[in-house]
């Protein structure tokens, strides 16, 4: 592209290093800030900027937080035995969204992927056995995706957690609500078979 | 959504903020941009915050640009009395990307739109006028998209400029390159029939 002004090239260079946003998206995404006011666009630069200064990982379970510990984890109204092990912070916010759960968090940072080069060590895998090891903990609860990674992370924090003889549970899989059974494919329904509950505990609490 | 910090909701509102952008995406880019290394995520932040303090508009033509005046306002090598009319920079950028250009722009800044309360006044249409008044112009272009509010807008640019006896032209609406004529639409289609010109005039140099 022949951009009339370095500065604007820069910016538009910027944006789209941004996933997903290529050069013209990233164009439109930056006239768009110009045509606003200057104190608005002062403050998304501010607001990107601060974020990655200030920003900080509680040092219990790893999500982000603003202080050292997060607001979950020293939450007496939250159950501290019972810990959730999910991917990222997206997946505590799915969760949290729910409003069915209220125990505790561990984010791994990641799943194990060996075709990106991520093994157990580049996750937060030291500290959930740690965390087993030193505090009393009544269940685990894998809340991770049933993807090629997901299930490789399941197996390998089984393996490393098992010996702690504490309940280790998954999430169900099964059909999405709203899904349709004939198009669902033959792994999900028949696991979703084999795990049948009793109607009365399917409701939602 | 239940946000673990509050800088991470800041910045996540205000990229929600753009156009395109909703809250999931949003908090994609956000994670994405707490990924990459401090410096990064700075002049992200800094360029964003520099291009809205310090980018010009060429007094001239409105382009964006760097200084008082655009480098092509300024080019011995353009011709500095064949202006093309244009909507904005993008368009700018588009005729400039096909090398088949060598006058000066004008950038009106909008198109006319009452539905959105955007009439002559708020475009740079006077400055026009008083370019065409003040020097000397052989043609007048109008590089405007056949659009409901492009017609109307060419349609006052034409009655505005026709008392000074200068060529006024439009670009050629026509079947574009890899299109089918059976998918065109039939004013597309007969337009460029009636439109038609040599062979020889057609191809591109």
């Amino acid at each position: 592209m022949n951009f009339s002004s370095k500065l604007l090239e820069d910016a538009v260079n910027e944006f789209s290093k941004l996933p997903g946003v290529g050069q013209k998206t990233a164009l439109r995404l930056v006239l768009h800030l110009l045509n606003q006011e200057p104190e608005e666009v002062q403050s998304f630069g501010n607001a990107i900027i601060k974020l990655k200064e200030e920003i900080k990982h509680c040092s219990i379970c790893h999500n982000i937080s603003d202080n050292q510990i997060c607001e979950i984890c020293s939450s007496s109204k939250r159950d501290q035995e019972i810990i959730c092990v999910v991917e990222d912070t997206r997946d505590v916010m799915a969760v949290e969204n729910t409003s069915q759960y209220f125990g505790v968090y561990h984010v791994l940072g990641g799943l194990i992927s060996p075709m990106d080069g991520i093994g157990p060590s580049d996750l937060f895998i030291d500290t959930l056995v740690q965390r087993v090891t030193t505090t009393p903990v009544k269940e685990v609860i894998l809340a991770i995706s049933p993807t090629m990674e997901g299930d490789t992370t399941i197996f390998y924090l089984y393996k490393r957690l098992k010996a702690f003889q504490i309940p280790i549970t998954t999430i169900a899989r099964g059909i999405a609500f709203g899904g349709e059974l004939e198009y669902a494919d033959e792994i999900t329904l028949g696991r979703s078979i084999v795990t049948r509950v009793p109607y009365e505990n399917s409701l939602l609490k």
